[in-house]
């Protein structure tokens, strides 16, 4: 019984990272959370051009990206939703990722989770858990407005309320939205209760533009939340078509 | 905003079938809890052979099985460690899932949990996750005793101690084992803590079988804790080849 490690949850793994948010919206520089995706040189314009109508369904997180080459192979990183929550614990929200999931969209408004697994109760990350499973049915829900689209909720106190709107607006001027839902003060986001005098924050999962590509044939390796990305460094996916 | 259908989570699944056994082990009669695989009817004795094979080593939970042929292919209903949860249940025993996980085996020890998803906070199997996340290696542990294989804990009261233990003792005369670690109370199991006077006990996944099986390369395709199977409509695998 020896060489007892711990596990890792996948909570302690985001905490670790949202604490190392730099990132400035306002200034545009500092470190955001980024995913990173493996995918064959040859198929990187394919891939930018499905991210770009992601992107501009407003699926997405924001429109920067960073590409690698390496070898015969791109590496892209690219904005986790995760990165809003970081902002928000550096403006002394206490922030709390509890979950991502599979949520239902309908005519273009989301309307509930169908899936969900809690941050602090696997060691697997949520969302490479659903796009495995392939549950999500992000093209079409952009040629017809329906469909289901990666999700997370994060939990924050009511009285906080104002400075999130407030830090949600200024990140939104610097591109960074994908905010699905809101919830007033304990009530249900998007069919998924909070804690009492809690608001739900409901995000867009940044790996819908992953799940796209997937669901276009596309072969692409994701680790999502994986590390950290000085925005400096990231580029306008306009630039990179 | 309408039709909010609330989030099935695992354990609310893993209980109603837990109430619905009426397995008796000494009579040989009643339901048991099963996972249901489909495989091509011409895969159907490859497949059985690595199942007894696995079996044999001692990572399922019993060698009975029921197969249906439909068309071009065969359902496999396996027996599912929850099974065994059923029954301390029948025998009053307040037995609680906790999660579904990944065991790390050294020299043919169960040393800890790698991975592990609570069942409370997730509404996809964890079974099913770490199965299709390919984390592993039950065919490389047979061969060497060393290896990853899936497996759960549960927990109890530490006044149930005696009678989980006789009732332990019943289900493997009957053919029913997979015991991979019962704890002392109040000491982890595993790596992981179980509740304050309460003992945690770690059995094997009964779809070990089936990560085997796909790890030789046949395409099977399973669901895990699908169903209740009538014992008596079981054969033993031995039966079957």
């Amino acid at each position: 019984m020896a060489n007892l490690i711990p596990l890792t949850f996948s909570l302690s793994r985001i905490e670790n990272l949202m604490h190392q948010v730099t990132f400035d919206p306002l200034k545009m520089e500092g470190d955001i959370i980024t995913n990173t995706s493996m995918v064959d040189l040859k198929m990187l314009q394919p891939t930018l051009r499905i991210f770009r109508d992601v992107m501009e369904s407003g699926l997405s997180v924001s429109p920067y990206l960073k590409v690698e080459t390496l070898g015969s192979w791109a590496k892209i990183y690219s904005a986790c939703s995760i990165t809003v929550s970081g902002v928000l614990l550096k403006a002394k929200v206490p922030v709390r990722p509890k979950g991502g999931g599979v949520v239902e969209v309908i005519d273009r408004q989301p309307v509930r989770f169908t899936d969900m697994l809690m941050y602090w109760a696997t060691t697997i990350d949520p969302i490479d858990v659903l796009i495995s499973q392939e549950l999500t049915s992000v093209l079409e829900m952009m040629r017809t407005g329906s469909g289901r689209i990666l999700g997370n909720l994060q939990e924050a106190p009511m009285l906080a309320v104002e400075r999130i709107e407030e830090r949600l607006e200024i990140l939104a001027e610097a591109g960074f939205s994908g905010v699905l839902d809101m919830g007033e003060p304990n009530m249900n986001v998007l069919g998924v209760s909070v804690e009492r005098d809690h608001v739900g924050l409901s995000l867009v999962g940044g790996t819908n533009i992953v799940a796209a590509a997937m669901s276009s044939g596309i072969r692409i390796d994701t680790e999502s939340i994986s590390g950290l990305t000085d925005i400096r460094e990231m580029t306008h996916i306009e630039d990179l078509l």
